[in-house]
């Protein structure tokens, strides 16, 4: 097998610099030195997250144990919440809920929307009695390529007047997609390493506001492993609860420095660009649909796409693999079959991508889809040929 | 720095081989060949914990994340359970099972001594309508250096004919000291990458036996990172409920490799006498005192040292650390500034724990301790040489 980059959003390609910082030995997670590597990674974790106010957390674990961090600590059970579904991962986030004992008022959305602003202000201006403790969004889901407006939730609750907390899933949007924890009055926000972060699967990331904090004072969920005060009382002085994933720690160092070395707001642009021209590529060169139906919805790290009516998306994902050594993303559960996805988050350049998009053209074509050869790579490549960085080119 | 050894039992050294293997570009954990990573390791996790008719389960975590795995599958808050307590982490374990609503019987024992079989054996006698349903026991107990009899603990729940669950906490023996899951009708064992498999901090290891498994059908403790049944649902493939910390699994099968390699019990022998030869240094040659007040408690794995009365073991720790930059395992909670705790567990050679003994030496003299210049290193070495494997050594 060549080393193709992956095009599933995420784990994402792990830059060799995070590699390379990632092979350390094994060192004492009680030494005096070991804050000097913790106390700075919270602090600019942080700036990721954009808050001073809040706390970032980091356990070994995924996205599901951020999820489960930041409910078991907050919540008590039978607390009513508000989440809205429109893919597998706010799904599984809803399911998450109903097994931690909630009273969950889950509002099904169409696959291919995101988190539904007026409903959400309906109900929350319904909501009187301020029931409702936590209302949950998706930021990105992963599933579908749709990315939410944040901003617009908290909106529905200021002007409800309404109290209940904001828990947010960032695990593909955070570090990749602009994320104000502060500004948008987030109060849990979820995120992994393996996404923006451009590092392997193994750390939960969670932001925490001090509303949450205060919160996890009085919540009676049961819980040890994702302690919100074991994590506080550990953490100030740079250690942790119990044995941290060291080298995790040390790839995080690395992949932090590489963001804050390009800049943030840089990331998100070129976020921005990498996936606007796999969408050229999609809408433009190939014709066809993309799973997010407007592009209000359109997700800067993840593009669902949909194959033909009358072919099976399965098909071409097994063919890019075993042919041509390629991984996207599966269509999961309600699209599976249907859809195939392309992650254009991490560490990923438009020649990556347009391999990618040469590969999955090659794919589509070995089963008969009608695309034409080329189409995706002229249609996205003279979109990063107009967008990169003027350089002066010879007229000759 | 230079490039030390650590001496802290766990994380332990890891070995260039098992750094090589975890060098590797992230995947797609959906693809078709990533169970051929993933089933193999499945079985011969297995043959470690010694079990056939067992499961083991891989999380993102920490050995505290297996604690909470092996608690809230299996039981419903409510539920009385017995443990003894000898040391930080049979505290913790102890702190957990509080945490998660369990009525919790607990035998504060000795700090040095184990299981008290005799106390089990009565309380399980005692409990004639069965309301005791775990049973929990820290086979080694890292904070003293302490191993118990975790067959003498199946001896009592049979002799008593009780159908208590046995948990054991594994997390500093499991691949270093004898453990046999089936034999010891143990139904829940804790281990973590960290120790005997040489590996970075970062997963829980879990045994689970199939009564385990049944338990969980019916346990009430809310749960859903840790859920066994989405996880026997998804690995029977060799796939997980969610992302897997993929490069850690890389580092698994190299290291399950190098145990085999070795052959298990080829394993053991030589923990048993890397951990004698420290033995003697702090007996026969410092004329102190081990944590573990019997041999029969002795632990291969890590050895807890009082230091002479009236010294600061933090202060051993400190100049060991600063001057010759050695780490070995802090005292904690009760024996905080009075021992400091050798590991002698995983890849590490008796050149290497020669060197850690000298460094001992060292840093205790600096601080006045009266201990003789190389005695450690006399009374370990000579016990080394005797049983080092023979070679053919010219006479002259």
């Amino acid at each position: 097998m060549f080393d193709n980059p992956i095009f599933i959003p995420g784990p994402t390609n792990v830059p060799e610099r995070v590699r390379r910082a990632m092979n350390v030995p094994m060192e004492d997670q009680r030494s005096p030195n070991f804050p000097k590597l913790t106390l700075p990674i919270f602090e600019d974790l942080k700036r990721v997250f954009k808050t001073e106010t809040g706390k970032v957390f980091l356990y070994p674990g995924s996205g599901t144990g951020a999820w489960e961090a930041a409910v078991t600590n907050t919540l008590s059970p039978g607390d009513k919440v508000l989440i809205s579904r429109f893919g597998q991962f706010s799904h599984l986030w809803g399911d998450l809920l109903v097994r931690h004992g909630m009273d969950v008022i889950a509002l099904d959305v169409e696959w291919g929307e995101g988190v539904p602003l007026e409903d959400y202000a309906r109900i929350l201006n319904e909501d009187s009695n301020h029931e409702i403790k936590g209302v949950f969004a998706c930021q990105n889901e992963t599933a579908t390529g749709v990315t939410s407006d944040i901003a617009g939730v908290r909106k529905a609750l200021d002007d409800a007047g309404h109290p209940a907390m904001l828990y947010v899933d960032g695990v593909s949007s955070i570090g990749s997609i602009d994320f104000r924890m502060d500004e948008w009055g987030v109060d849990l926000a979820v995120s992994g390493s393996q996404k923006g972060f451009m590092m392997p699967t193994g750390l939960a990331v969670l932001g925490v506001s001090q509303k949450a904090i205060e919160a996890s004072e009085s919540a009676t969920c049961n819980r040890c492993f994702f302690s919100f005060d074991d994590m506080i009382k550990t953490n100030k002085d740079g250690y942790f609860p119990y044995t941290p994933a060291t080298t995790l720690l040390y790839g995080l160092r690395e992949s932090l420095d590489m963001i804050f070395e390009e800049g943030l707001e840089n990331v998100f642009a070129r976020h921005h660009r990498m996936a606007e021209g796999v969408r050229r590529a999609v809408i433009d060169g190939w014709g066809l649909k993309l799973a997010a139906t407007e592009p209000k919805w359109y997700s800067d790290t993840v593009s669902a796409i949909y194959v033909p009516e009358g072919f099976d998306a399965v098909a071409v994902l097994r063919i890019a693999y075993e042919r041509y050594g390629l991984s996207y993303g599966a269509g999961l559960s309600k699209v599976a079959g249907k859809v195939f996805r392309i992650g254009h988050l991490g560490r990923i350049s438009e020649i990556q991508l347009l391999g990618g998009i040469a590969g999955a053209e090659m794919a589509m074509r070995d089963i008969g889809i009608d695309v034409q050869a080329g189409s995706g790579v002229a249609a996205a490549s003279e979109y990063y040929r107009q967008t990169a960085a003027p350089i002066a080119i010879a007229a000759e």
